[in-house]
């Protein structure tokens, strides 16, 4: 085998480029130069840093077996809780943990936490389950978390003092945003007061939303069961005169879920997410797009974040258990405006409306996200062994790396609407840019998307 | 949002590590220097490099829009052919190509060519097939390819030849190894003659072993059907007294899927890849290692890639159309070798033997496929558009790249036995170290795995 | 092979029984003579009458090919219409009567209209589209009609008058109880003109409840998608503490798709359904009970048939476009009872509702719907070319049969709570016999159930 | 709701039916008198007899709850084994058994036998698992059997000598013929030594061939099963030119199997079934047939079923364990014999081959067979506690009905090319009737299909 070479690498071309780029929908996407690829952007085959080179890039440690370890496995006790909404995936990372604890270390006990950070408290009701190889071995064919889950934060003191008592020396926390600024809290405590307890996040978000987490473990399963839900609402679209498959999908604050589903399924007529307000009434709004859409195809099927147009909705000042906005309805509303608007036509619609939340997220993992969750678990057991603490599992360029907790509460992950999955979004729906409120892209989140 | 610094993203630790890593299942691989990871490598946040700032590492350009292009889309006849054997989402890629020729850039004719590289030559008794966005729009609901594939290369003037005759201006070669090669050859044999023909490639190849290719399309929903085979080999092994299942899979040289269906299924007692030869007789073999688990646990599963164990079988001369060796049938072999040695030991065996490739390879791409295709698509037609040619369309730490056809053919891609992966399947099945080959891990590629 | 006897059929008994059956679940379900089974009781090898004996009792028609037939094969042209909501197998029907019609008796024209009977009329703005073996081939593969479907009814003058001028003289009508009430005026119509049109209807309705017809197309497809919702439930359930998973299925008169799902999943605690009115509050009512479950098990599982409990929410007035009464949301109206009343209790609940519905309707049939839809599209064809009309193709005792639509007209299918279906829920869910009103069992309906 | 009567069910006709069937693919099939339907033939709406009527037919005794039972349930032991090849649903019957033995009857023990009729012998090794309604609550969701399954039969003597020791008094054998053979065996040598003991079959085999049984549990999954296995096939064999997708299913003597899946394929070209030999070589021949398809359609599929075409391959001499003709692999013949064809008349032919018994045997059972084996347990316990023994639970006309063992053993369960499921097989494919030997449909067997 020879080695490759630079010279290797360049790419041969024709000749030069001289026309334009002539794309016969250019109306439909805002074509700026930051929509083209300079052509002297490249990939590293490498790109590790670090090791004998010194590079100052901003960059994460990688994630990985170390060869010295902080902790005597033969004196710890591991704790796991799992927080927030179901996601694929959960008793994948439990089963994942127990078995790196125990096969991989020799570690002798692992307890879970019962519901949440609930079961973390003193006076819960219920005492942390015992785990072992055997009865978690086969839990990872089964949908949600064998542990329980909640909401809720029961407070920082608590939790730690707790720890304290049940000699907790390894706490996994897997959950969501709420869930990792509550392990932040308990791991800067648990520093403030001297003791050796190592806190490591696995981030679970089936809207994909962690900063510096390119792919949330559940997504790629959740993708697969929404679009499941995409094709019934195309079935039910086409089979009534102006039929309406409307499917709310998860997302709060991201659209990557939407966005993705839109993908691959190939039949969503309308992709709407939080990232990019759209308009409702007017000449380009929803509404009137609608109506000719149906006058020439006597069908659509609208695809839509809960999170998507709550601009539309007014202020929605409730928090739930976990302190997230409680958001309005978003696919209520629209079922609601696009029968009172063909009423005001007088022309008929059929709207079908789907709602599959809780049977997406109690799904099990497909088999690429439980190999995934397989990898985050072993990685989170490492780095707590080798003492690490105040990090989550995070998921980059295709390497497991070590994010500070408190550096992905600093950012957001969303749908950038200047990027790649936006633009294919646009394409595959066939959308019209001016749906979009003007400006949108321009107050868009910056930050690198998935 | 604050500004994330190179401050936010150092790990807290808890202390100096000082204990050397306790593996318990030390013994069952080996522990080298080369296992641990050194704590200064770090994975930049922006892989990146060009642009603004000028580095010189090895790396691929960059896939994507470019703002100038050499064809006029106008002029453009587009040809498409599949090659090889079939994999999950060759018409996923069909569709996405055809759909951005036609949607993004106008191109007025999409042609197919029938049953692989015989259907670009002159005398074919298939002339091309038109695609247009009315009859490719339902094709990724069905697995295969519509155009039809075949292996055999028919010869380079001959194709060349017959583009010309055609009038092809743009071709895209969707095929493994050989097909790639074969696509090189074109590219040149084009480039010598000065004509005006942009070649691009889309790695096809369900075991997942192009270089510079991290994940080639198909793969994971591959690996998803491997391990529904799986699980009836489990309950199948456990259904009889010293129950034996036996699946053969895909991978004639590399071990992927082989691999990632062992991690995704958690029932695998004996994952065995071309990549790390093993013991079959003696103290260690397979044979005597089999006999003590079926003595202790009743039931056994053996995943044995098509490539693994030939050196045990003897030397195989034959090649098939597209110059492949033809491997002896390692599953009957391993059948015959298990019945004669429980045989002789007047032990009671039952082996239930799978070989499940044609029901992997015709499934339909699943939903991650299905958007990582359409996105394979779209780059490439990007690629073709601005006169790139003698290329393929690469995925690298998570970004998709132009690789050289020649640098490509410079490389070969394998399950690395130090790496993640190998050790992860050594930890999941249990399966002891003695069982390769001393020496299996030195002699071993080094090439970075995916 | 010996001649099969009476005597051969008589069953060996180890000696006379004398122990009053002592089912220790005796309070759950109210016993009484009829729920046992006569020991005289048989079941007719043979079970069809006439041919050469002559036999008085109530019977069916059977369905199948008659050697000499009415319509000249040549000269028919027939017309195909699916009516009412979505159900896997409309597809399969289409095809199977388009392949009968075409490739067994050469009928050269098969007409479908579209969306439903609003298709049949004489101003519709859809022409009906012609059927071929080469356009219906592969539509088994997809759900819903490609027909399209609607309620609602023109009017029998209107529809006549239309199949008159198209020159139809042969209709299939898919579709649910108002469709095939429409059917027979049509057909009664067309006989007091003394055209020759023959009417024959394939009942479709996901409810399962039409008369004399023991399994009506798509019900397995629909109990297997409604099995997969409650598994989810099932998960939801057990993933949040005191998590109710509440579901509710079709079923606005009958509950067989809830019962069978419910036996199919062995999951669900509470079954719900039209024919049994059960007690909402009250020391035996549904939340005392599930106050008491919750507090023993942490958990529940609720299936409810969407026109179960309309006694607790009012009269509902209002009928939709096929006449049908519109309920109130049972499910919406017991998640709201049911968080009240916990709010009240000041005890914790986490309530997760499920409205499947769509999602179900359209999936493509299963392998043994497929099958069925295909018999009863042949027999269909069998019927109606050897001139008989106003019937329906029914399913009884595992025969196909010609059923009139008037006698369909004067029944109706609903569960039987004293029978087997109602027997196996109540002991699969373990529900208290004191749920449900007292004397709900003799008011119930005494029509055979499925 | 008024009263149905003979009147009401009287079908109208248009009139007198005057045209002989003009069915255009006559040749296809022999059309004989006894394939038309007689006009008076009818099916009752009650076809149960006995109770206060008396009739004579021959008829099987109804299964069913009574009123008095044999033992009393406080002193039952219970025993369950199950026997054979798996089968999907085996652990929903021992599911139910358990579960209607516990909560029903209240049996306080119900053991299970290891690997088949080996564990009910004095000497095994594995002694029986003591079942609950805990430890078998979730195994429905799995495939295969909990127990473990053998083919063999150890001798009758053994096992009642067994029996006594272990003090059962009631055993549910689920198995094939073979098993149930044994049953019968077993149930003689008991009432010979007047011992108390009910012998109650649940009769299971995935080729539909137990007589008196319309259905088998795990037949409809297995269905499902192989269709999807068939799409494969289609896939694979369009994928290529002259492709053909040959695949080999299950069916010993009965082509159930084969002909369901082809069925609800509908993408079969030649369905081979052990019934109906067919030719090989001629004119008429499979492989001429084949030539001629691959030249218009350049692809075809195979279903044949593993017990088809043993009269073109030779003599089988041997028997497996439980006494069974060991077949030779008409796969593997037709595959050879296809490829020398080709190869004579030097045409190109790419022949994909699936072999997926293990593959099908081992799913989880759908929705519709869950319900099924739950039926069949719970019948079977009702029958053994009424002191019944020396029967299976049958299946007839919709109803569960008793079948003394030694009936069935006087018949046997084949399909008829003669009535309707072969006529549909032949009418989906399209292939010829000459393709038949001459005479076949004369000499099948008689008996009634399914």
């Amino acid at each position: 085998m020879d080695k490759i070479t630079h010279q290797d690498l360049q790419v041969t071309t024709l000749g030069e480029c001289t026309l334009p780029s002539p794309f016969i929908n250019f109306e439909k996407i805002e074509i700026s130069p930051t929509n083209f690829v300079d052509e002297t952007l490249r990939v590293p085959i490498n790109i590790l840093t670090g090791g004998k080179h010194e590079e100052p890039r901003l960059s994460f440690e990688c994630a990985g077996i170390r060869d010295k370890i902080f902790f005597d496995p033969k004196k710890v006790r591991a704790m796991i809780v799992t927080c927030g909404g179901l996601c694929p995936g959960l008793n994948d990372v439990i089963r994942g943990l127990v078995m790196e604890l125990h096969y991989w270390y020799g570690v002798p006990e692992v307890l879970g936490a019962r519901y949440g950070y609930a079961g973390l408290t003193e006076n819960t009701e219920f005492p942390p389950m015992k785990l072992t190889p055997e009865n978690v071995s086969d839990i990872h064919t089964l949908g949600g978390t064998i542990l329980g889950s909640s909401r809720g934060y029961p407070g920082t003191e608590e939790i730690v003092d707790n720890l304290e008592r049940l000699g907790v020396n390894v706490l996994f926390c897997i959950g969501g945003d709420g869930t990792l600024r509550g392990a932040h809290d308990v791991s800067e405590l648990i520093l403030e007061r001297g003791l050796k307890i190592s806190v490591v996040g696995i981030p679970k978000t089936i809207d994909n939303d962690v900063p510096f987490v390119y792919r949330s473990f559940g997504f790629e399963t959740s993708v697969e069961a929404a679009r499941h839900v995409l094709d019934g609402a195309h079935v039910e679209s086409k089979g009534a005169l102006n039929g309406i498959g409307l499917v709310r999908l998860m997302g709060r604050d991201a659209g990557f879920i939407t966005c993705n589903a839109t993908l691959s399924s190939g039949d969503v007529n309308y992709c709407l997410i939080p990232e990019v307000p759209f308009q409702l009434h007017g000449e380009n709004g929803l509404l009137n797009n609608l109506r000719k859409r149906l006058k020439n195809r006597k069908h659509a099927v609208i695809a839509v974040a809960e999170g998507a147009g709550q601009h539309l909705i007014g202020d929605a000042a409730n928090k739930d258990a976990s302190g997230n906005k409680q958001y309005k309805d978003i696919g209520d509303f629209l079922k609601a405006e696009i029968k009172a608007a063909f009423k005001e036509w007088d022309e008929p619609v059929s709207i079908k409306y789907f709602d599959p939340s809780y049977s997406i997220r109690s799904v099990p993992a497909n088999a690429d996200d439980s190999i995934f969750c397989h990898n985050l678990a072993g990685f989170a057991v490492n780095a707590a062994m080798a003492g690490k603490t105040d990090l989550l599992i995070g998921y980059w360029h295709g390497e497991f790396t070590h994010v500070p907790l408190g550096a992905a509460k600093k950012s957001k992950k969303r749908v950038n609407p200047l990027q790649q999955l936006w633009r294919q979004v646009m394409r595959i729906t066939g959308q019209p840019c001016q749906l979009w409120n003007n400006g949108s892209a321009n107050s868009a989140n910056k930050n690198s998307e998935a």
